[in-house]
């Protein structure tokens, strides 16, 4: 059993707290936009900025170079030798700034901004995504040090340069360091709360893959006046291919799409309506009111846990100002599928473009360009970790911690399962309107307050066998 | 009876040939794309070059301005006082370029090519559509001047610039120059032969309606992994529309489409089939084989005799280079209809309009775009104009003329019917592998060449009374 108090840990968070802000804005300030080759040197001055905090407070950290953006590995022993361990994944490179004349602030120069009633955000490139969300964290162990001079658990902490520019170097990094890097789970710290009051935990991910179809008729552009209602017209052809996906009920029609697709279990459905997201005030605010996939199913399971078809791009024949008319030798889309459970992204890529080829007529053909493809993540609903980390949650919000799910996904949560074979934990404390990847990027001061009171329940909680 | 000799004309042609093929080759170097707003000046400029060349034999002529592109009319007496009168009409503005990376040579930079076997062509854009075919009369005119110094009949001629898009300032300038513009019957040169042997006259013209859609969502583009299957897709929407536009037997499913079509009598049918055009050698030469219009009718009547519906473009979200995981805000489709006999315009205007209205769901909304429109046209078959030409066709090429219609329409021939009541006479020497629309467009040599003697012809053979 744990012999750390919690109580002290918190009190001293709350004490110290304006100088947690202070050393985040050091941080903030090194312009570590990884995807801009222009700012390299800032990416390993961030880097070596986090080695040496992390020194500051007993880690053996140190910066480990990739054939991108470096890494930075840190290590802290627990209060025992079979203390639990865990593993604190976060990323500090930033998007990039432009539009810079929409910030309404300097991008790199952070400031507490006071929004009256008692609330205060900071701002800056980087505040929400994720160098406040890292050092949530990192204060958390801080405060434990100076508190007790010790950790409640081993930690290991894996902060990535690359997350904004498609993590190259990560799945290498991992499997060349498995032995080192594995623990008995990972902290991610990179998602939001459901609202300013509730915490909340990622346990589903949608997965992905993006295709590319180009469907080829006669080989040139040919006068609609000559040739119309004789020779193929690609337009039409895609149109069809494009109609045919969904049925009437919204359903998708690719044989084999659905499989290793599970129905969500009722509570966590019920869950989920009780957060009072509707279709209303979910598509409201971009002026729509029906929602327009599956029917009889709520927007948050259409969006969290139901897999998708959309065309992200269609074009053919003559877009300009005006009138043409052609009929076109080609017309082509761009289509994004979201998975999840357990659909497999390169059965679903085969299977689209069987799909295809079979609504093609005999004297046309298609091509096809591939975009990516990851599965989607489904974390456990009710594990040990899931409930301890839901229990501390809801301790220190006004409102108890929500088990959600995201539309988007995380790649980093696959290859911790696949390379580390781990289980991973995800919270964060981000809002919706965080602006993150956009200018005037914020963080709320209580996510940065309560976000390290959040950690410090959250470890003493883990630290209970 | 004319006292004019033909034979002298025709040498004349043959020895300035070169000449004339110099003279057009300054008119196809003029940018004159009427539909693009930044040609605007090109095309007046073409108007004014062919006003002065005009000028320069003898015609009185000028540019007339409109809301639009300039026309250009002429008038030149006959040799005597009751002499037959023709109008000429052909056009001056040319189709964009895009794609340009597909063209072989600059297409305002026109070139003759020698393609093996005494072949030659002329490539560029206008050289068949229709500089090229215009330019025909005109030197069949500088012959007769030349030779004689006076024309076989009374002539004025009335050159558009409008023509590729959509012609929006004819009818009202038919209409307000009424007196000016009346003759006995007009002469239009915008059509093609039959096959390089074989001169043609169309009799039969397919209307056309355009109309463009517009298809609006969200108020602003959605990332697709929050909002995807819950918010619509206005490429989902528009495709679906597309692809209901026609059934399995590529029937046009739009109410009340089809009021006003005739079956095609069936001697005409059988002189058509007597042609010996196949579905193998109509779709052979663009790399199709397959005809994808209504079943069970002859490639000739799918062109020439049946009403059509074609997507001429359609674009919408993200079409550049890699991926972008987007929804849309709006989706749009260039669609244009052909016609025949007796349909009406506005009549399937509106009703495709109620269509995609039908179609949308209650969020949505939809945007439409009017881009002209022109009932079908029928000709006789066996007037004394029609007569006179085909004889005189018939003495200049290796093979009679045929009779036969035409899957694009000449608005303009009904515009001369319901404006100025004369019957028109549609004579062209394109070939349909001319690439007219397309990149890499030509004209046969031999048609510019043998184009200019047909017109000396036919000038003698009016003047017959």
């Amino acid at each position: 059993m744990s012999t750390i108090a919690l109580d002290p840990v918190l009190s001293h968070i709350d004490t110290s707290f304006d100088a947690s802000v202070e050393h985040l804005f050091d941080l903030l300030r090194i312009k570590s936009i990884s995807t801009d080759p222009a700012f390299k040197a800032d990416c390993r001055q961030a880097a070596e900025w986090l080695v040496k905090d992390l020194q500051s407070i007993g880690f053996d950290a140190s910066v480990r170079d990739t054939p991108g953006h470096p890494m930075v590995v840190a290590h802290h022993e627990g209060p025992t030798d079979d203390a639990p361990h865990v593993l604190f994944y976060g990323h500090y490179d930033v998007q990039p700034v432009d539009p810079l004349n929409l910030w309404e602030n300097d991008p790199f120069a952070p400031a507490v901004k006071d929004m009256g009633n008692g609330r205060k955000i900071m701002t800056g490139r980087g505040t929400s995504d994720d160098k406040g969300q890292l050092m949530t964290f990192v204060e958390a162990c801080r405060a434990y040090k100076a508190v007790h001079g010790k950790l409640p658990v081993k930690v290991t902490i894996l902060f990535e340069g690359e997350e904004e520019s498609g993590s190259p170097s990560l799945k290498p990094f991992l499997e060349q360091n498995k032995q080192e890097l594995k623990a008995d789970c990972a902290l991610v710290c990179d998602t939001g709360m459901w609202d300013e009051k509730t915490p909340a935990i990622s346990v589903g991910l949608r997965g992905l893959v993006g295709t590319e179809v180009t469907v080829f008729a006669a080989d040139r552009d040919l006068h609609s006046g000559s040739f119309g209602g004789a020779a193929a017209n690609p337009i039409h052809i895609l149109s069809k291919i494009v109609a045919d996906i969904h049925d009437e009920n919204g359903h998708i029609t690719i044989p084999g799409f659905y499989d290793g697709v599970e129905e969500t279990p009722s509570q966590i459905l019920q869950s989920w309506d009780n957060l009072g997201r509707t279709a209303e005030n979910f598509l409201g605010p971009i002026g729509l009111s029906v929602p327009s996939g599956e029917k009889g199913r709520s927007v948050l399971e259409l969006t969290w846990a139901r897999p998708t078809a959309e065309v992200n791009g269609i074009t053919g024949g003559y877009t300009g100002d005006g009138f043409k008319t052609v009929i076109a030798a080609q017309a082509s889309a761009k289509i994004s599928f979201r998975l999840v459970h357990k659909q497999d992204p390169e059965k679903i890529r085969a299977a689209f473009h069987q799909f295809v080829l079979d609504r093609l007529p005999a004297d046309c053909r298609a091509e096809f360009a591939n975009h990516g493809g990851s599965p989607a993540i489904q974390l456990p609903y009710d594990s040990s970790l899931v409930n301890k980390a839901k229990d501390a949650l809801s301790d220190e919000w006004p409102n108890p911690a929500v088990l959600t799910a995201m539309g988007g996904s995380i790649p980093i949560v696959g290859d911790f399962d696949t390379y580390l074979g781990m289980e991973s934990l995800l919270v964060g404390f981000g809002l919706e309107d965080d602006r993150i990847h956009s200018p005037n990027e914020k963080y709320e001061i209580t996510s940065f307050h309560k976000g390290q009171r959040s950690w410090a329940r959250i470890l003493n909680a883990l630290a209970q066998k």
